[in-house]
């Protein structure tokens, strides 16, 4: 799909495609459609970034508490969204040791309760050994700058969705 | 369930119980829990008000672009969410002979023409025919007239699902 393709979207159809870029918050997909038209895949990654950073902290944290918790009841009874799913899956989630997984889900909620929400990793960029260790150390952190390491995290996962979206090797392409 | 209860909640119980009462927007429902504890139910909605009332216009079009069709596809084929379902079949909108059926088609694409969002109305506080005059009149506004209108309309929507909710007749409770 070309930008030109993507700019020529009903507001429906773009929200159907791209309205999970950031979890389960089709509203911000739904918001930059009236900055139409993109010159490319970075704009459209760049107005959505901007919407993010616009939003109020609270607002913030609510994207964050959109999110499942890796390795979390949503993977154990199947209820992760695709993209989640195949993230988790790839990042070997589904996969844990009994200890891991017993030490992951301590860490999770440890962290749930210091922060009030989830740990947000982008999993594509990571593997199950650095995805603990990063949880054993960010929940350490001073709640201000957990919360935008958390939002960064929210915009990796966002380019990483996106790109898988639509082909971005041509420079007139997406 | 009375206040006390609400504002005991961890974040996964409040936005799995009231993540839906603004359309397909969990992230305000979440947004809204950092703002605990509330004093009543009225306090709860008008937090979700104003975080509405604070995002750009952008945002607010996006919250109408998460709103399905009345009598659209979605209701058609099965996939409005339990609360609009419930909504429109109360207004009769899944009652609507060939002609209504048609010239509601016909005005909701005229609609989303102009506005580039649907036509957002509280369905519970109204019937078929009040809601045909109303999209008939409202497709005339102009831009801006009308994404306030139908802001204004996700909030009286948003007032009922809290209510229907939460027990709101006791004084102290929600």
């Amino acid at each position: 799909m070309d930008i030109g393709a993507v700019n020529a979207l009903s507001y429906e159809d773009f929200v159907n495609i791209f309205g999970n870029v950031v979890e389960k918050c089709p509203i911000i997909t739904a918001a930059v459609w009236s900055r139409r038209p993109f010159g490319n895949l970075n704009a459209l990654e760049t107005a959505i970034n901007e919407f993010i950073d616009e939003l109020p902290e609270s607002g913030k944290e609510g994207i964050l508490r959109c999110h499942p918790d890796l390795a979390g009841r949503d993977l154990q009874s199947g209820t992760l969204t695709r993209e989640s799913r195949e993230e988790q899956a790839r990042a070997g989630m589904d996969a844990l040791s009994p200890g891991e997984a017993a030490r992951m889900a301590r860490l999770n909620e440890e962290y749930k309760k210091r922060f009030g929400f989830p740990f947000v990793i982008c999993a594509r960029m990571s593997d199950k050994n650095t995805i603990l260790q990063q949880l054993s150390e960010r929940r350490l952190h001073e709640l201000p700058v957990e919360r935008a390491r958390g939002i960064e995290e929210v915009k990796k996962i966002c380019r990483v969705r996106l790109q898988s979206l639509v082909l971005s090797d041509a420079p007139n392409k997406l």
